[in-house]
């Protein structure tokens, strides 16, 4: 693993969730629930899933941050994520956003656009085409000029296929426009808040033969926003223990099976990165 | 692993999963979702779970195959699946049926009719006590006199009690009924269309102890069913997989634990039968 | 693992569940739904996974035990618990509820009052701060002075925080006024019928660091419920066989990773206590 803010920074804020096991209130898909719990749980954090609209104002309220991932969306869900999301946003609680699939359907672009709008997330995680699709709808909705040009990378389901240049250049514009950082999950992570550009290299291709590795990033992500003062520290050591323990893992793993096993063991012992 | 289609077939059927990686839209029951998921990119498949009655437009658009699976049903997602069925069966797109747990209530032997009467599965999966009652069912509401005599296996929950030589005729009066090539699961797979019967023997009872294996035979039928064009060799290609993997698995597994796990590695790594 | 109740009478349960296979009808979260599946299936029972109000009547009429879990909560999934709970406690059909995060939301402790109001459950399993919650709100439901002085634990999410004595207390007080054998799982499990207090010793740490172990006890409490005519062995049994397996699993594993899997296998393997 590689990156752009210095390990001692980041083994910091691995500690700071080990010694205080933030509560990270959820409402993610229903394919990663239960890996995205135990991540949490290896990180050192405290996970609660709950979606039900009625309970967001106090589910919030005890939570240290609030992770919102579209992957598995309905109308009933849409109203749980504005509720928890508004009652966050309210409370300062740090908000990541995943935007699972957008592009794939105008409904996923629609909702993530109006979450934004809604609860302005601290963080944005995605794969290349959600971020440009995210950047794209969200520029068109604020009016800006500056989507002219620049295309909406057509999403095939929840895959990637979108070039990292143009990629990083959307995410910049959508940490300008939206005020949020940007993540760009790849071969090469890109975090940026709209100036500075921090990379993460490492992890392992079989990664991307596990489901929900994306949406395991975005709720380590909001461990480390409950705790980090800065956004942009915070993303970057999510994606930093994640390519560190997604390494050890693959050195390990024998298919896919085996990685996500692999993988928590491994989370759950990294001390430093 | 035993099958009356040949292997080469067969290995090519896989090769072209892994080369044409077809997005599967897979609306599924909330217990099998990670698993589906990751065997689906075990296999070289790309997996998308979205179920909002909303977004079944564009998400049939883009998908190779659409998987629908009954187990944990209520009406919302009903709406979901019969919203994505007609969408699918508009385009000519292949639809895999899994009947989970007809026969155990009302709701699901309906459910599993209206189905079949809206979107014309190309492919039927389920063990044989499930396949007893759909068939029967499915006769009635055709007011075919085809099942008089034939007694609706009374469903147990979710596990397979039927004879093997009831559940073939009914699988086979099925095909004919309904136009869907139908599998029965069990320590024999038949597959049949109506007329012919094809067999696949091999897997190992340990299977029978991991949860959402039938599923996970059905995801992969999806798959095989985005790139072959002929639904026989689709539905015969994925339980020889199934058989093969879990055989492979199976004489590592310590329990039904490590074999879910070990399940997975042999898919990920299975190149030919 | 050491307990109040003798090795012989557990053991016996544990046959009881194999040669028997009770069919568990299951409400519960999404987080852990396919672990409780699988655990069930490691003990030999048969689990189904339904919360369709809907299909409630019919479901229930099969079933040898039904466990409510309320995790992951909403309006929809409260009607259906209610549907279930009373189609279950006409017939006499054990209830096994578990208050997941009752006192985290107001929500939850109050579906919890509803739903021991609604339908007598046989056994409630929580942890300390879940048990000292839903105590002090059933005795205030019911009007109860018992309840003066004794102060609600604050949960924080799913964690327990409660001490020991203060939890036995309220749930002997639980048992009492509802009825229910009333279970804390801990360190030390406790398990009261208001007068004898059992308990349950051994496990492992690292079973916190699993999402979903409290949930896996509750799912094995109604498959031991469905089988053992007094429901404190049942409930004894569940938590003897969670700690028995959990001592060999944790003896063999690296992370929670492989903590989650070697306990399945242990769990697939035990035969007696």
């Amino acid at each position: 693993m590689k990156t752009t803010i210095s390990n001692d920074v980041l083994s910091a804020a691995v500690a700071a969730v080990r010694s205080q096991r933030p509560l990270v209130h959820n409402i993610t898909n229903y394919v990663v629930m239960n890996n995205s719990a135990n991540a949490l749980l290896a990180l050192g954090a405290s996970p609660v899933m709950a979606h039900w609209k009625d309970e967001m104002e106090e589910m919030t309220a005890i939570a240290g941050a609030l992770v919102i991932n579209i992957g598995t969306l309905d109308r009933e869900w849409i109203e749980g994520m504005k509720a928890a999301g508004v009652a966050a946003s309210r409370r300062g609680t740090p908000i990541v956003l995943d935007p699972v699939g957008a592009g794939a359907t105008s409904q996923r672009t629609d909702t993530a656009v109006e979450l934004i709008e809604l609860c302005r997330p601290s963080i944005i995680r995605g794969n290349g085409s959600e971020i440009m699709t995210v950047a794209s709808a969200w520029s068109k909705h604020l009016g800006s000029s500056e989507q002219e040009g620049t295309e909406s990378a057509k999403s095939k389901g929840v895959d990637s296929s979108a070039s990292s240049t143009d990629a990083v250049e959307a995410a910049k514009r959508l940490a300008r426009e939206s005020g949020a950082v940007v993540v760009i999950s790849g071969e090469t992570d890109y975090i940026t808040d709209g100036s500075v550009v921090h990379t993460v290299e490492g992890g392992d291709p079989i990664m991307t033969s596990v489901t929900g590795m994306g949406c395991t990033a975005t709720a380590l992500t909001g461990a480390f926003a409950a705790v980090c003062k800065d956004p942009m520290t915070a993303a970057v050591a999510a994606m930093a223990v994640m390519s560190a323990a997604g390494e050890k893992a693959a050195a390990q793993a024998s298919g896919n099976g085996s990685m996500q096993m692999h993988f928590l063991d491994e989370l759950y012992n990294l001390t430093e990165l």
